[in-house]
């Protein structure tokens, strides 16, 4: 089987069945119509083997959190989901490892009504890159930048999942189901992004951990924030290795958690209940927005961790810096 | 420096310059503004180390090309190139080779009017993707399936020289820079694509070579070909090495050529010539579309050459089959 017909085999079925994809795979480029009024927000994911995903992980899987990631962006920009594009290094032609892999893109692009309109397969190490195209109707969608002092600071689900999967897994220990969906099955929290937009006043999605993504939040509005995280929504299993062992990191900086974190004026919080109950997403109040920099994390027990250099850096070992 | 100044202090300059960027790098997406009545056209490419640049490529060249190859597929769309995103995975943080390869990538992009409006940076083996964003205003632009029997097979500029170049940088020899810059540099045809929108019947660039990229426009269009490599445009270096080996490999499959192949109506040669003179840029007749499947290559002594399965095959090493 050549590259063409492992293409044509495995992901043309994933293709256009969307009226605006005008070409899909095959030509030299996708062509694609996009609504009048609607602007089109494009995000790029890389997901690199012993990287983002433990070497022995499942295609399928893989294949799943190689869109969910871009669809996350997406999510926190408000945007409707649309299309995708994927860039697929692969060592060696393996049809068992390429079905599955599809296998899981594919059931999440349906999902979210995303065609795949465009790729290239090359020989190398295992890399994947996703583009999302998603459509935003007026205006410029969730910013990073539109937080205010005195905004409430929510989340949405819960935190450290992905992290305590990652933790244990790492160290050959079982872990419940539902823990190790959440590393490699994360749910984009697209529903919620769309119903945000005009009612949030600044997103975000967490990838790298709340630490550092709200740190973005709070450089990208020239804010700063209180956090209180004994606020912060925890599993029974994250809240009890949290207790056990005094370190927030897995909740804070492990990432991969793909939740929104999202700034909302207090004026608005009967409209935001209003939007849990009919999406049935679970939201939490963790902090506040306040006039200067930095985020300013309170540990229940009073002392005060303050993340001076947010971002999860993957070039250096060290995620933020602490001071009490 | 962090990962995210990396990319502040190299790569955001190439950012938002275009006003149809309505917000570029820096939030969880960029979102692009549409005119009216133009159609996105998308492309996504991966370069990797040693497949797709030789490992001590200079970094400024390797940013180059990682460019023009999706501009090239632009260019055999007939689209105006508008923006790139830009998934980069690197083994370690090196200002340096940042600096150059963003240098090259900028140069390019800048030429062609692009602007950079999004990207991911990550620790992993080198490996570049890049997608490519061009706008085509009405109509469906170039596409690879309106070649028919009797029309014209053409070709732009000269090939084999990348070819030539990496054979001879493998075996270690010198070769002449104009050769070196046709393999690490390549002049994507993007004014030629836009101009034979409505001109040529079908076109394809010629990124595998153009035994495999004219066998996908045979297939897309349902005909058969025969070209005369007597009349192919082939440099000097080129030609003299092909006499001297009888091997066509280099102008026929070593791809990397990046130039436009196309079919037109007989009637509308005069039209092409004005246009030929216009975008001063060598076009050469090479064949004709007949009836029927296949690529029929003759050769200058009369033998015939018949490609079978076209497609240059990353996960394979022959790229055809050769029959007599």
């Amino acid at each position: 089987m050549t590259e063409f017909d492992l293409i044509r085999t495995y992901f043309s079925r994933l293709g256009a069945y969307r009226a605006d994809v005008l070409v899909g795979i095959g030509d030299d480029c996708a062509l694609l119509k996009v609504p009048k009024d609607a602007r089109v927000a494009v995000s790029i994911d890389t997901l690199v083997a012993g990287v983002h995903f433990l070497p022995d992980c499942d295609p399928e899987s893989i294949g799943h959190k190689a869109l969910a990631v871009g669809l996350s962006d997406l999510a926190a920009m408000g945007a409707q989901p649309a299309w995708a594009t994927l860039a697929l290094t692969l060592p060696r032609m393996d049809a068992d490892w390429l079905r599955a892999f599809a296998a899981g893109f594919s059931a999440l692009a349906r999902r979210h009504g995303v065609a795949l309109v465009g790729g290239d397969t090359t020989r190398g190490p295992l890399t994947i890159s996703v583009q999302v195209h998603g459509l935003i109707t007026g205006g410029y969608g969730l910013r990073r930048c539109g937080a205010f002092p005195g905004n409430l600071i929510f989340v949405s689900g819960t935190l450290g999942d992905a992290g305590l999967a990652l933790r244990r897994l790492q160290a050959g220990e079982a872990i419940p189901e539902r823990v190790r969906q959440c590393l490699e099955r994360p749910r984009p929290r697209v529903a919620l992004g769309m119903a945000l937009t005009g009612l949030a006043t600044a997103a975000i999605d967490l990838s790298d951990g709340l630490a550092a993504d709200l740190g973005h939040l709070l450089q990208a509005s020239g804010v700063a924030a209180d956090v209180h995280l004994g606020d912060l929504p925890l599993a029974p299993e994250v809240a009890q290795e949290v207790a056990a062992t005094g370190d927030w990191s897995l909740p804070l900086s492990f990432g991969d958690d793909y939740e929104l974190c999202f700034t909302l004026s207090p004026r608005r919080l009967s409209n935001l209940k209003t939007l849990a109950k009919k999406l049935d997403c679970p939201l939490r109040a963790i902090g506040r927005i306040t006039h200067g920099a930095g985020l300013r994390c309170h540990k229940p027990e009073g002392t005060r961790w303050e993340v001076r250099q947010p971002g999860f850096d993957h070039f250096s070992d060290n995620s933020g810096e602490e001071t009490t």
